[in-house]
């Protein structure tokens, strides 16, 4: 190829550094994370072995609380009012058919540091909630970062989903940005030559190609292609072009984890 | 002035019209609306009124809760608990400094019909609720009515409350337009003069000025300008290029009015 690779120098956002440095301003000891697990979804297997791992760093106990996939939803509830005085994370997603925002719901207020229940959504939606959902702390840590200019520009969330794509939107048009969702039924037509800052949540494998020059890509996908954890973003043809990505993995997950610790000793911290 | 005053033929759109014929089509015989009103706002008086003549020409019993504005809030949250089976409004705005999330969340989902609990709204949020905020059901229907492409517009919302803005802008989302919302800080540069349709709801009279040849106009605004109940835009401004625009009053105040009462009678009527 003729073209140059790099016309822009873009840049990689290191997350695992970016969540290091969250993480060494935490002091976590004598607090507890209690993570609740139905089924065994080998991507939250992940994800719990993430959030184990730093919360360790940060001398915070962490309690898994697994349970198979053939138990009730009512006895899950009941599960979840049993675990005492600690930040509490529902490792989502639940078992087919689960009412998940009814189980999500039966995390008190004070120990919802995910911010899914509805109440706690709801405070967040008002402007009056004490945290942020962690992965839209994840996204303003990196734009304060980076001074990464939003108002008024154009920005595109793809997918619109209640853990990713629905808050990002939110805080992106509260913060003054020009937002487009791009929910499943528009996939077909995804032209996004045209926006400065793309935040994706998909999980599926690859999905955006092309991108405007100079954009900032936000990937919150995780999804599985060939055996490996890849991001909703071609990264040979993002690399060409983005300014600021994020990578998967590596990117905004790692950060999302930190500022989930960080919600934690926000509410139970001294 | 030299100017052709309709080049575009702007249509005004008569909400009066469309909320009758709404409300020729609902049977309300036997159910029942509770509105609770604390204190006397000017603006709530005469909303209240409106509620209680649609009512009465659908059949709904309409019973006033009327406390003085030095109720508790917690006496106020007593009161609202005694209520019997019948649909509830809490008549906004309350008195100064009470906790209004806390007592629109004193509403039982079944009864909340204006869509403002944390859990309604939460379920609306998720796609998961039987009715909409009556706001966002007022913008559908004349949408609908009027055939207006969204997908993929630009969009504005001006003003970011709950009861209006942010709403609005998630129903926007949703159905695939390019939204901006702009917050009281954003107002200085108020510059409407690229979007297809502005939605607006801030209650400041003629705050809008300029707009793009051939929008539709959207004004959720109630003020009062020189004792008169005034909107958000301009009036003889945007009569020269708005291609369809709401009155105020007459416009979308009373189509709103009509989409509670049809919530009320999906949620109680047979």
């Amino acid at each position: 190829m003729s073209r140059l690779s790099h016309p822009l120098n873009s840049m990689i956002i290191d997350g695992r550094k970016i969540a290091k440095e969250i993480i060494e301003n935490l002091q976590g000891k004598g607090l507890s994370l209690g993570v609740v697990q139905a089924g065994d979804n080998p991507a939250s297997l992940s994800f719990i072995k993430e959030k184990r791992k730093m919360a360790k760093e940060v001398g915070i106990n962490f309690n898994l609380y697994s349970f198979k996939k053939d138990i009730s939803p009512s006895q899950l509830k009941k599960e979840i009012k049993k675990i005492s005085d600690q930040g509490v994370v529902i490792q989502l997603p639940l078992p087919p058919n689960f009412p998940e925002q009814e189980i999500l719901d039966c995390v008190p207020f004070k120990k919802d540091i995910d911010v899914l229940s509805s109440l706690s959504f709801h405070k967040f939606y008002n402007k009056e909630l004490d945290i942020l959902p962690p992965v839209v702390s994840a996204l303003s840590k990196i734009i304060e970062k980076f001074n990464i200019d939003i108002e008024g520009k154009k920005t595109a969330v793809v997918g619109a989903g209640k853990l990713i794509g629905r808050p990002i939107a939110l805080f992106l048009l509260l913060k003054g940005a020009q937002v487009s969702v791009f929910t499943k039924e528009r996939r077909d037509s995804l032209d996004l030559s045209d926006y400065d800052l793309v935040v994706s949540g998909t999980g599926v494998p690859e999905l955006i190609e092309e991108i405007k020059e100079g954009a900032t890509i936000i990937d919150f996908g995780f999804g599985i292609k060939e055996g490996k954890i890849t991001g909703d973003f071609k990264k040979e043809k993002v690399i060409e072009k983005a300014k600021l990505f994020t990578p998967v993995p590596g990117g905004v997950g790692p950060i999302s984890v930190a500022c989930l610790l960080e919600n934690l000793i926000k509410r139970y911290g001294t």
